[in-house]
């Protein structure tokens, strides 16, 4: 039997501040380091013995990922890092408040933004000097849907399968027990294809931050068990509530 | 052209308290973390453009270098952690003061496990729970060689040049630039065979915490200029002394 434990990083500046991210390389706050600890104290007691971890090329997520590790006294575990597993890119819409979006563009444009599984916002001109192709850190990356303008969650889910099938799976059977440290919606975009879920159902999964979500896998990777560990059903619902209201 | 970047962890607990640290998993002191993120501070204003890290299993040097990537704004680089870049292994050592050690052992013993190239200290026996078979990070490693219960220097700079050979040569034709965070007898280890030094040159070269020391190699990985980085000749006897006077 296989363990993958999945955890959106903590708390970041735009996510206090409620602005869109997406590949706006943010920090954590003190909440969210604080987050971050806590769920590499959960991890800890769970006694899973993870053996190989992952996360993005954003600091909110890599930051996340070493304090959890410190916390678990495995500083010393693999870390890759892969611009697959960042959240996916929202466009123009990186830096603008959501409760403002709404009032600009209206509440129904902006929860199709969010929460449409086909739908990308208005993509970054090539000129913009955030659109990623100006990043050193994508400068490597040949194939050119790895500098996206812009993403809705299923090119964002496209683009992370590539990663799971050349290398998470094998390092599932070599090490048993992965950590994936990611976004909201790149963490999404796994729980889909791994529970098969149609593209409303997903669109309806909110992703608390810091909270370490425990898949029990067989020998070809579908689910036995999944929850999150170390938090009551019902902290876990006002957690979830908090990141369905943001545009509320 | 190819530039290496050597740089030993910051000030460590033990370097604090003056104990044989070895294997042992001390953490940085605030001393230790000031040092790293300005050792980060000065590689980033040098403008070397570093693709690839390494650095050992021990939490000091992981730590130093993820401060150092964070200053520089590229925690996303690619970072491969290897056992063989720890410390040389103390044996029996371990935790001893080493003002105390001179009082049991005397000057000239002392030096010798500190400064010899091939004398190592007392191993620790096999039923210690601080031999490295015990400690889960070492448990993947079928090579006994790769579980020491002591090393000399020599045994400590047999065991990187695999490292060297089979990775860092390949990362720095790949990359250009590559980083190493690790410690004062691994980095020695390191200096040795690529200057080719004598037993007794190496012995007394001393290795301050937390300077950034760059060479750069041809395409044969000939040394071209080697030099400390963002720090007067003053300054850098200043710190040499200090660690050469450490059973002083």
């Amino acid at each position: 039997m296989y363990k993958l434990i999945l955890v959106r990083h903590g708390q970041s500046e735009w996510n206090l501040s409620n602005q869109f991210t997406g590949w706006t390389d943010v920090d954590l706050t003190p909440q969210g380091v604080e987050e971050a600890r806590q769920a590499g104290r959960i991890i800890k007691e769970s006694g899973i013995d993870v053996r190989y971890t992952y996360t993005s090329f954003l600091k909110r997520a890599i930051k996340t990922l070493d304090l959890i590790l410190e916390e678990m006294d495995r500083m010393w575990l693999p870390v890759e890092k892969s611009w697959r597993l960042n959240e996916k890119h929202y466009g123009m819409l990186q830096g603008q408040n959501k409760q403002q979006a709404v009032e600009i563009y209206g509440k129904e444009q902006v929860m199709l933004w969010r929460r449409s599984y086909d739908v990308a916002p208005e993509p970054l001109p090539d000129d913009d000097p955030r659109h990623p192709k100006y990043d050193i850190r994508y400068q490597g990356i040949k194939n050119r849907s790895a500098r996206p303008s812009t993403e809705s969650l299923s090119d964002a889910t496209r683009r992370i399968i590539p990663l799971w099938n050349a290398s998470i799976v094998e390092n599932l059977h070599q090490y048993g027990q992965v950590l994936i440290v990611a976004h909201g919606n790149s963490i999404r975009g796994i729980i889909k294809f791994m529970k098969n879920l149609s593209n409303e159902e997903i669109v309806k999964l909110n992703i608390p931050t810091g909270l370490p979500y425990v898949m029990e896998l067989d020998e070809d990777m579908q689910i036995i068990k999944d929850e999150y560990i170390g938090i009551s059903e019902e902290d876990l619902k006002a957690k979830e509530a908090v990141v369905a209201n943001q545009t509320k």
